[in-house]
């Protein structure tokens, strides 16, 4: 069934610190059809991503800006309406760069079909989409975890965070997620078999939780928040000790940006802090989505999607994700599968 | 011509600051005839380095503590007076953790004899020596130093310094070196070939003139002095760039330690930050002697001893490390060769 309008989210203004709906306004345009090389979708799932805080700076760096008055940048699933592409027709579900909008026209590029085969079309917003492909590169590769390792993962009971400790821990390492609240830290111990948590909301010290979490240190920091957690996590870590450099979700404003007092300590430690972008893997997804699905099928990997109901729902959203309200990968569901 | 008395310099008080006179006393001791395993060494070249600042603190972490009472730990190049050691004739000349004083009883663990036909006894307590071996593996291979890099250096006229951008230079890099005052930075221009020096007592803001060096960014950055042109660095570093951490000579006291609030960048960067210690590399230092002779001997290396007199001065020239008041490698003469 067609609907005969596509409501947007556009980007009106730039944030300064958390962006929230101040920053979007709602639209509507008439569906356009396809023209040839292009696709229209149904948007079903839509993700909502710390990476987007960046992509609305002026001068993110690594991808362009969106510009003001776009339709926010963001990855999807949803089902082909009608097809002008070679190889997808009329309801194939579908993966790519749909935009926080119910009914995009786009190109191909970008947009692969789903094999359900390896998993629902949750699991491929969730554990087999980029936000669980960021934690598999980056906690494997980029962090070269090994099976006895003592993993620290911040932001842990997040989108990339629950999946970075799942995935440590099916290694057999010793993995401490580091949330915000009791309900959170219960989620990660209770459902996701982390070794402990840490609330840092209930923490005086962080780096005295560390150490408590970790009396030998700690050889794997996934971070993805930064600041004083990344300060605790560099005083404890161990000889040839990694960070890994995925985001910093504390950070957002200039005025809150914290200043770590002790990279030095990367010397005598012959240790590391290495940053990514999961995009340079690319061309190893289908690799890490056929393990994931495996792990999925047989039970061993857990996740949680936190789905807010409707498109008007993502601005909000996106401030969930810097106030700690989320638990699991927050999307927001606009359409029934 | 051996003389009756070991001259030593002792560890007093544990410093808080920057380590100079008042934390070492003199104290004289007998000689000590060697044992079996053992050899008597004259003292010829001691060496003064950065590192020693955290061998003093009393956790470095990585190596023991020097205790309250013993003697300084340091390298240095001597003359072998009595040899109760297969291999070790007396006349030979040697290299080993002599410490601060003039005539030590060694064992032999650690000591080798200098290979003359590689270099001298200052190009051994100097380029072919543990600065410049950890200039070498640094800039190599915790750097991944390749052809078409742009290499920024800081404490670029001291000991590492000087050898880290010469070997960048020497793979046809641009290099820029950063250090103190106006004679520095002509050594660095004039003698040693950079493309150009930033001397950051000149500079009202380091990040700006990191990149007026660099319009297109920074792909190497080799740091031996850390806060302030570290967080300069990383505003200015290249997708994919590495920061060698080498040193951090700035950052000596707690109440100095300046808070870098920009380690976030290296995420979108993609770029990483690495530790490292020279004697991780040990089983390759022969292969970096040969390489490093072979460029002294044609005269593309250049290097500057800054030698003191006298085992009594080892103390102010600690200090004098801190204070960027040495250009090239510090060392003290005790002896004659």
């Amino acid at each position: 069934m067609i609907q005969n309008a596509n409501r947007q989210i556009r980007l009106k203004q730039r944030p300064d610190g958390i962006a929230g709906p101040d920053n979007f306004e709602e639209a509507v345009e008439p569906l356009r059809q396809p023209e040839d090389g292009e696709l229209l979708v149904e948007s079903i799932y839509l993700s909502i991503d710390p990476a987007m805080r960046v992509w609305i700076d002026e001068n993110p760096g690594y991808v362009p800006a969106v510009e003001i008055g776009s339709v926010m940048r963001a990855g999807g699933v949803g089902r082909v309406l009608e097809s002008r592409v070679p190889g997808f027709a009329p309801g194939d579900y579908i993966q790519g760069r749909l935009g926080w909008q119910t009914h995009p026209t786009i190109t191909a590029e970008g947009t692969h079909k789903l094999d359900l085969s390896l998993g629902s079309l949750e699991d491929w917003i969730g554990p087999l989409g980029t936000t669980a492909l960021t934690a598999w590169f980056g906690i494997r590769d980029v962090g070269a975890l090994s099976a006895d390792d003592f993993v620290l993962v911040s932001g842990a009971a997040g989108g990339v965070g629950q999946m970075a400790g799942q995935f440590a821990k099916l290694e057999g390492c010793r993995v401490v997620g580091v949330a915000g609240g009791p309900e959170k830290c219960r989620y990660l111990t209770d459902e996701l078999n982390f070794d402990a948590a840490i609330d840092y909301k209930a923490e005086a010290d962080l780096a005295t939780a560390v150490a408590s979490a970790f009396p030998e240190g700690v050889d794997l920091f996934f971070d993805n928040v930064g600041g004083e957690i990344l300060e605790a996590a560099l005083l404890h870590l161990r000889s040839k000790g990694r960070i890994v450099m995925c985001g910093r979700i504390s950070q957002t404003a200039a005025e809150e940006r914290y200043g770590v007092t002790n990279t030095g300590l990367l010397i005598g430690k012959r240790a590391r802090m290495q940053g990514f972008i999961v995009s340079d893997y690319n061309g190893r997804y289908d690799e890490a989505r056929q393990w994931i699905s495996k792990k999925l099928k047989s039970g061993e990997l857990k996740q949680r999607l936190h789905v807010l109901d409707g498109l008007e729902a993502a601005p909000d959203g996106l401030s969930m994700l810097f106030r700690s309200q989320n638990t699991g990968k927050l999307v927001v569901k606009v359409a029934d599968a």
